[in-house]
């Protein structure tokens, strides 16, 4: 089942440099680990925001949320989920 | 260039069921139409909705303005766009 | 699948009584036809207002899509999804 | 009575980890203890977001008032609150 | 038990004089009837604006819903409503 | 002259216990001192929010903000202020 | 006392040249006689938008209703209203 | 004086094609006599919305109003304004 | 030209008693210093808010920015600013 | 292709003087960097506010992000971006 997903990142005005860092490669870690495991299927930087979009592709609203609350930045983002279906006018015969 | 648009139908309750008909027929012929074309990626229902979210691959903004109002529905909906780039952390080369 | 699901109604001002009253006919009976078929759990009404709440026990979100688009009067309502899972802390087994 | 609620985490970023693992565990002992009374009858995670819905049959607004803000996360939530009754369409005989 | 609604009007616009004039006529008595029971305790104009903020004490989120939507004009207003309890520094013994 | 005010209290997070408990003490001495006074009406807690209503009757607008400025949480509050006048429905002649 | 008011006008879509205009005049007519009686004190335009705020300087909450109200176009306007005191700050005497 | 605006164009769902064409026509015909005179410096469509974003750069607030009202649709459209001036960090001389 | 502008001020809640006052002595000072100008012609206190509503009638946008960003509370505030213009309906010769 | 950006800067509360302008002398350099190149085409302020309006003239959204991003203010605005076309009414046959 297909899951679109919108994630605001809000750095902590107290962390330095070094903390954001660290936290900026295992973030890219674990966002790497799923998106080779084929779950995470588009990750997009909304242009000129920080922000992005991602296409989800799980087993289960459970598989959803342990791939997205594995994120090292997931407290500190503001994040919107849509749960998506077939569209009646859609040509593709897959979802993806 | 890649585009996310969400779009909301809102029906005018004035119409009788062969105007909507007549709407309904012509917004899947004009859907499918830039859907074969390549350009009109994905189109996704959002679960419980009367809306949807699709994936647009343009060659400019004027493009994609032209597909999306060609939409016979199109002075009935309320629509939200965003402009996509490369994440840093994508796995994936291609954007689609 | 469980989702819970808000639904506010629009009762279009152009529609006299019969009309009205038919639609709130069918509306009961598409509800209570689902509910009946033990995938629309719960339905309560939100004290003093014309809106409801309600959970759904569902195979895929094509399924809850159906469900609720088969309501009479979805055109006219202004819905919002959201897809649950389990939380760490419940002490309930099941999820409903 | 029956009451759904709606609680977003925002937990503090001058917390450091070990303040923060006290209030999860004492979150947690708060929460199961009411939910063993029968007082918390749901408490669902809403998938991909530091939120969650729950259902609460309790005595009167006093008694809602008296668990949710015995929470100790309870002053970092922002919360919204829906009063419940019975939906004139329900088959099921009892609320919950 | 207490409730707080605030209630905005919103006039269709299509209603001649007569038919408006009939409403007002039929909500004033509505509105009355609550009032002279004792359960409807306020109701307050907010002013310069179409809305009114009431004070209900009910027995149950049921009775609420059954004096509110008994209103002629409830489908036509936009309504929010609090349940309010104790609060620790109130000096006055009773609620009202 | 009657006002209705919301007030949303958000404790600055890097307040210690002690701190806060100073304030708590304070804000209850001052905001009784002025119920005491006939001029702060209703205090009410919306049940399960961290969130007051209360409703003030007073000389005048200045009045009105000498008395919630008082409040020692006052500049950590969201405050929102209805003015109020007579309902043409309203049964009750006084207005409270 | 001193109010500060907003209105967003929304005409009615289904009205005709004929009525819209008779509404300006007695609306225009309904303005000046309260702007010559000295309480509607300043009546301006927002630039670019059918919009407008004005202050008015009236004796209580029911007089500023009873002026508000008394407008033709009251029902189809979107109305914000603050009630305004004395700044600390303020070097002018008089309020207005 | 420079100044931004966004206008949001809702056509009412009950004008038929003849109404709607007659409104296009007009609508370009006044854009356009402004933007001959220089004072409408840019007009852009935002892609993919019923939208524009527009430059002015005129001799005064009434001058801004006198343009935008002069529109056939400026009652059916939102309209944001925001008013301009320099910025510390631009390079460019002239504000357009 | 006028403008009308609403202030929300936000104390950073790390500041101590000492900074708030000296940056409420010189937003005081400087206040002050531009009503005694002319340029500042009204300050209003919004009742039971830490709010303002002000109207300033300046030379242009940049005099504007000038004055409102010289208070030191200014990065601390949330500011709304509308540019006016002659209402068609005012009975007032002068703006203000 | 062409983007309108609105920019929000939030200072931190925590960042001294001398680290706010060393942000400061580096915002500039930066952003007149891309203005130098010709892809920054506007850059205005919000008069009376902290925020600016900008224009800028790129070859694909990823070098509207590269841009951006660039600006070591970054991480603190609110940045609101909307896609640029052509519109049909426009008079000049050039964007910029």
């Amino acid at each position: 089942m297909l899951y679109i997903v919108e994630m605001d990142v809000n750095i902590p005005e107290t962390w330095n440099e070094d903390k954001l860092n660290d936290y900026i490669v295992r973030e890219k870690e674990t966002s790497q680990k799923w998106q080779k495991s084929g779950k995470w299927v588009y990750l997009w930087r909304v242009a000129g925001q920080y922000s992005n979009v991602s296409v989800l592709d799980v087993e289960s609203p459970d598989e959803l949320h342990t791939i997205i609350s594995s994120l090292p930045l997931f407290p500190y983002m503001k994040i919107k989920v849509k749960s998506l279906c077939k569209h009646p006018n859609a040509v593709r015969e897959a979802m993806i």
